[in-house]
């Protein structure tokens, strides 16, 4: 099979009608047009086997993966998804591996009304990028920058999953501490993430600042105070709320012991979920944006003027901490 | 050095007043604010080293040409420059690389108003994805679509010379036949392409149809043919200009012949110029559009209603042929 009967079969789509994409898949570029008032938020997002995901992973979930890591870009600035392009390397043409990716991607897209409107193939070691574009009105999209002392911090859904499971895939061996159930779950986070775009558009005009934790709580929240010129205070018992934590062993010599789920939550990597912050005067708006998305959201600390991230334990007691945040060149 | 380092580093610069760009490198998305009127057109390649560059390219050029390859997709719409995105995996952090790379990227970037406004960094087997933003007014896009019996077929530029350059690159004895002048004129051509963005904005209202010629003359004709329901008759003396034509050596026991060089000219690849149709009465619209952007361009030949390809030589007399363009999973 070709490059072109390959975008053909596999990524060519009638164009739906929706206004704000006037030209789809295959001319030399795509056409959007953005609603007056709006801007148009762009992201891009590499995703390279062997680094990003291993080799084997299922195509369906690696199809959902690489678009749902975008759309939580979008989320985290509060656009609501109109459309995206696919830019990928493929080994060699694998009719069953390009069906379940596409399934995956296409299906993912459908769900947030995304449309495919052009892209690349060629062969080469797989890698994956996909640029999505979405639209938000003029000055309304959530920034790192807008962070300011006594706001809020809040994390949405549960953190540290997909690190477990990441752990768990290198280590079977220590893995089979855990329940099976908990290690699918967890493992579900990790390969098919879930991007919080309704959350994202509820905030709009509640959050001071937002992201997505792709690096860690740590690591990321550190973007958002470094571009506020903040500090934070954040509360470690809070935070201990991933899938694996009621299933915890009670051996510390199992490499999934306490300190460890610590580790995954605080500085895991790979969570998707949203970090932001919100005026104390907005904790009701918070909620209700929490209630409209169907998505829980967790307070867990409180951003200060004094600069660097302060740990404390549930009595309030300062923690010790050396966690380090998910650097591909590190 | 790590990823958010190398971005500093490398890739980062002081935001520049330009309306179309609201917010550049830094945050989750970029944020694009197109004129009220204009269409956003978007494109999207990817290059892979071993595949469309050879190891041990000179990261200068190749930072060129990874814009350049985007930029000539925006020139074949008509559109103006506006941004791009850069997402670039890198085997390791090669400073002299890197400082080449992003020279040549940001020289060309500067040279065409175009900001670099977000992306990703990551390790992999190198691998260049960049996605480029431009504006066109609202229904005055140049599409593939539009061509009609009796138009003109133009090519911008000469054709050839960047095959020709891959070529003498894999077989260095057949191109000791070639002055080695002719044959670095050739080699920038293939490492460092001039896209056509000046010639594209003038040919808005004139050209019937336009694309970039990527994957070779003919194949990219045909592009243009079915999606305008049309055929063509291409008169292929003209098209043979490329630079080595006049360095033609004489003994056809020389790889690089002259049937050599009429395959390089019709179906070589990677010439990055335009081609496009326009009606007969637009002629001296046409010349003014070459004039304006001191772009060179050359009548080869005619939109026909006949579906298909028809090659005649300078009498008029068909040329039987078999030329194949190039197809990244042939």
């Amino acid at each position: 099979m070709g490059e072109f009967d390959l975008i053909a079969r596999y990524f060519t789509r009638p164009a739906r009608p929706d206004g704000a994409v006037a030209l789809g898949v295959g001319d030399d570029c795509a056409l959007l047009a953005p609603a007056p008032g709006m801007q148009l938020a762009v992201s891009s997002d590499m995703l390279v086997e062997g680094r990003h995901f291993f080799a084997g992973t299922d195509p369906e979930r690696l199809g959902h993966k690489a678009l749902a890591v975008n759309l939580s870009d979008l989320a985290a600035c509060g656009a609501r998804p109109l459309a995206f392009t696919l830019a990928l390397a493929l080994p060699q043409v694998d009719a069953a591996w390009l069906e379940g990716f596409s399934r995956g991607l296409l299906q993912l897209a459908d769900t947030h009304g995304c449309e495919l409107v052009g892209g690349d193939t060629t062969q080469g070691p797989l890698n994956i990028c996909i640029t999505i574009f979405g639209e938000v009105p003029t000055g309304q999209a959530l920034l790192r920058s807008g962070a300011r002392p006594s706001d809020d911090i809040y994390v949405s859904g549960t953190l540290g999953d997909a690190r477990l499971a990441l752990e768990a895939l290198q280590d079977q061996a220590a893995a089979a501490a855990l329940p099976a159930e908990t290690l699918a779950a967890a493992r579900l986070r990790l390969e098919a993430p879930t991007p919080r775009v309704a959350l994202g558009l509820a905030l709009r005009g509640v959050a001071s600042a937002a992201l997505d934790v792709s690096d860690g709580l740590l690591g990321d929240l550190g973007h958002i105070l470094r571009a506020s010129g903040v500090g934070a205070c954040v509360d470690t018992s809070i935070t201990i709320n991933l899938i694996a934590a009621s299933a915890l062993p009670e051996s510390t010599g199992c490499h999934f012991d306490l300190n460890f789920l610590h580790q995954c939550t605080l500085a895991g990597g790979d969570d998707y979920e949203l970090l932001f912050t919100a005026p104390a005067a907005a904790r009701a708006a918070v909620a209700a944006a929490s209630q409209a998305s169907s998505t829980p959201v967790t307070r867990i600390g409180r951003i200060e003027a004094e600069p660097g991230v302060r740990l404390i334990d549930g009595q309030g007691q300062a923690v010790v901490h050396r966690y380090a945040s998910f650097d591909h060149f590190a």
